[in-house]
């Protein structure tokens, strides 16, 4: 049974935030496009390459765990527009600080690649501090 | 002459802006579909009407200018991806206080309808204070 590609992008979102949480790098860098970018509010935009530093600088020190909650998928060729509301609770591994949330809207682009893979391409992470 | 889909999606976003500027509320409802969303940073998704209800209060008692600079629009059958990193200055009319900064990135989904016209769907908008 072969899936649809709204079902292979939730798939490349859960492979995400569980790679995410297993600290598994390789399989989050697999995700995303080589030219994908990273916007944020007050930050200026992420490449591939800023992405991978800065998860190797937390890479043992803190776990990640993401819960999403898929508002919508729209698939446009090989482009997808996905709206997800995401909550994320940083926990510091050596117990020095309390768990953190942020909450809060994500729009993602992705593209499907010449191997007919889903990736992230473009995203807009508008995450803040959760009440 | 007629004008790609690109030439056209920058013309929305320069007459979204003019018409911010000039107070001219129907051209900028005009630039946008009927179940369109704006995303921001620690606010609940606003729809039509929330754009709508939002830029009336605020007619007449700031002028808002923007500057944007488009990175790149990217156009897949009847759906577009732009990025821009946009400035504006808010100004109060009144004279009550001085002009406010806002700077970052925005993403941007436009949809092109029936009718030919391309409009904004889904954005993402990261502005925050700009020093």
């Amino acid at each position: 049974m072969s899936q649809t590609d709204e079902q292979q992008i939730r798939q490349v979102i859960d492979t995400w935030l569980q790679a995410s949480r297993d600290g598994d790098l390789a399989t989050v860098m697999s995700l995303m496009t080589e030219d994908v970018v990273f916007l944020t509010p007050g930050n200026p935009p992420m490449s591939r390459g800023d992405l991978e530093s800065r998860s190797k600088a937390m890479t043992g020190k803190v776990a990640i765990e993401g819960k999403p909650e898929i508002k919508e998928i729209t698939v446009a060729g090989d482009v997808a527009i996905c709206w997800n509301h995401l909550e994320i609770t940083i926990t510091p591994l050596d117990g020095s600080s309390s768990p953190v949330k942020r909450a809060g809207n994500v729009l993602s682009v992705f593209r499907k690649g010449p191997d007919g893979k889903w990736r992230i391409w473009r995203d807009a992470n508008m995450l803040g501090a959760s009440s």
